[in-house]
């Protein structure tokens, strides 16, 4: 059979029946006419993504290619390979194919048919040489970066995105029903981690998490048995053996249609010691402290300076968030395509909860040379408070 | 115990008690002087290095940085955060602390003592809104795009990289043999690809492969089978299950010290239809046909244009590389640090293929609507031909 009949006739019927929920016009709609907004106030005319979770997010597909998104007028999406996938998986109309970059400008002048004064780029992100690139290709034109629009407009979820972030933290929830089972005296970290992301695999875990950063690398499961726990960044899980007693902290993150949830559960090999215990009863109490003041017009800077207060109160001060000298000064970070998101409840984000606001708030106790624990749970803003997404036990989850 | 005596005292046994191998300081030497070699022929006098991989390649470790080489002199290696973990990790001896981006010049200039008349820049991967800060910081500085270099340096591999390749190698061997008890019917792809994977960290595989690209994602398993083979990327694996006789493609790529092995082979549930045994064996055939022109002086747009012959000749001439139209045109791309390194044995690619390069061959032959096969190894060019890194049986695995 000819490769394109067989993907206009059978990708869609094939892709449902394996449980793909492909993104509603409307939900596309509704995010277009969000970012048109945001564009209009921000007196950017066009703007023309390139990265491919913002490509995503506006077209519901994930090839290569451009999207430019004029501020009146339909948007164009410009694909450089499988063009009738893209036709398929995405529910705008105006899709073409991009055989070369050079036909950029033409492609754009076709359909937008206006002079393009302006042209908004995803700075933070986006490659000088490609920078330069559309310089040559668009000599008149101004380019503004647009990454902080897009960051604005997508901070706030809609229910379509919640529902997949809530499957993704189902998925989690399934596999920490598991995990017990699968923790065995002698395993190493990275064994455990790996049998963990399997069993996740399996209930449609995507096996990648994403953040928007040239360097920060996203592990789905970080394993922190006893001394790793004390290492600092970049750590993910090691060969060594987890023994008994040792607390073993797991921050395990899942990933559906693209959507995360990100959770972090303490386990132990026979009792954990009773220092340990106490420090993640401490944890406890932050994360609920942190959830009793999450609401709408709450301040962000605000929570965690209280919960800073309260680490220390608690007997914690050099321990909260990192070894002294090293602690970070975050409790939650903003969370949905990407692990980096708006919200950051952290120092010097002076700025108001909102609801649709999804963000994973982790706090962390950490003893150099003895291991470290900790609790996360990823939560969405509603309209008087908020609702936890990643529904598993908070025990100590001891074999 | 404080952290930072913990980590002076206790990081490298630890380290070293789990089989970490820290890169020699010999070896970062000579990084170095094959650096400013290719520096001083490019007439760059100076080099800023952002990008993790090729940090870790020029020192040793992969924490959040910068580093300085000068054309004449010590390098400089910049860490945001765990400065005492830097030290024991690399065996470079100028490393200081960097707590803001504002004291880059300040550092540089300490340690340089020259005006920095121009500045090399990973302008491939650096996104924009950074190089407009170094642009602030440094306002008298040419900057210059030293990609090219750096990629050109990294392209020929010493014996320590080979070494840790053909330990990634190993790994994807021991995943292999494993492969055949892990597969079962009615399994779904993704299940086997991650419990495929679950057994690759068991034998220490990292977890990650790494491309350099803003949008490129590599999976470390992809399981095709049946129709989901005559997909055109991006695909990994998904929840369709595997039925008999279907052709199970496993393109399983394992990461030991940052370093890639790559590698393909074919499985069923009961045997596979003929036809594709036969093009099974006409991968086979292509592949090996590449190995026979593999050598120093070989060109590797002639070696890649002699495949197409072949394909052709064997009566794939529309299914080899891709379904008809959406045929890529390379058969290996060059692998190490990264899975899109040089040499690429690909049209408009004429370059002759040195001692010391390594890539991933892979011949795959697709039909729409059906499935796909392919063969794939990673093999190292040496003095008088080369030597494969992956040492896995090329049967057909058929359970």
């Amino acid at each position: 059979m000819n490769h394109d009949d067989w993907v206009r006739k059978e990708l869609r019927g094939l892709s449902k029946s394996l449980g793909f929920r492909y993104t509603p016009l409307e939900e596309i709609e509704n995010r277009l006419c969000r970012i048109r907004v945001a564009m209009e106030k921000n007196e950017v005319g066009a703007f023309l993504v390139v990265q491919k979770m913002n490509i995503y997010y506006h077209t519901g597909m994930t090839q290569d290619g451009l999207l430019f998104i004029p501020l009146e007028g339909k948007p164009l999406l410009m694909i450089k390979r499988e063009l009738e996938r893209a036709k398929v998986e995405s529910p705008l109309k105006q899709i073409v194919a991009l055989k070369s970059i050079r036909d950029i400008p033409t492609l754009i002048q076709n359909h937008y048919g206006k002079r393009l004064n302006s042209l908004g780029l995803e700075l933070d992100v986006l490659p000088v040489k490609d920078y330069f690139k559309f310089q040559e290709l668009f000599p008149n034109t101004r380019f503004i970066d647009a990454s902080p629009i897009l960051r604005e407009t997508r901070k706030i979820k809609s229910s379509f995105e919640i529902d997949l972030m809530r499957k993704a933290g189902e998925i989690g929830k399934k596999v920490y029903q598991e995990a017990k089972k699968i923790l065995k005296k002698g395993m190493t970290e990275i064994e455990f981690g790996g049998l963990l992301e399997a069993a996740a695999k399996k209930y449609g875990h995507e096996g990648l998490l994403r953040v928007r950063s040239l360097n920060y690398e996203a592990y789905t499961w970080h394993v922190l048995s006893g001394v790793t726990g004390g290492i600092v960044s970049p750590v993910g899980a090691s060969l060594k053996k987890m023994r008994t007693h040792e607390p073993i902290l797991v921050d395990f993150g899942t990933c559906f249609h693209g959507y995360q949830a990100d959770e972090t559960r303490m386990f132990s090999i026979g009792r954990m010691k009773q220092k340990f215990i106490d420090a993640y009863n401490a944890c406890k109490e932050i994360h609920d402290t942190v959830l009793e003041e999450t609401r709408p017009e709450a301040d962000c800077e605000a929570i965690f300076l209280k919960t800073v207060r309260l680490a220390e109160k608690l007997g914690y001060k050099d321990s909260y968030l990192g070894p002294s000298g090293l602690q970070t000064r975050f409790i939650a970070h903003g969370i949905g395509l990407e692990l980096n998101e708006l919200p950051f409840v952290a120092q010097g984000q002076s700025y108001p909860l909102e609801e649709g606001m999804t963000f994973a708030v982790e706090p962390k106790i950490v003893f150099p040379g003895e291991g470290s624990v900790g609790l996360e749970n990823t939560v969405v803003v509603t309209e008087k408070g908020y609702k936890i997404l990643t529904q598993v036990s908070q025990e100590i989850f001891q074999v």
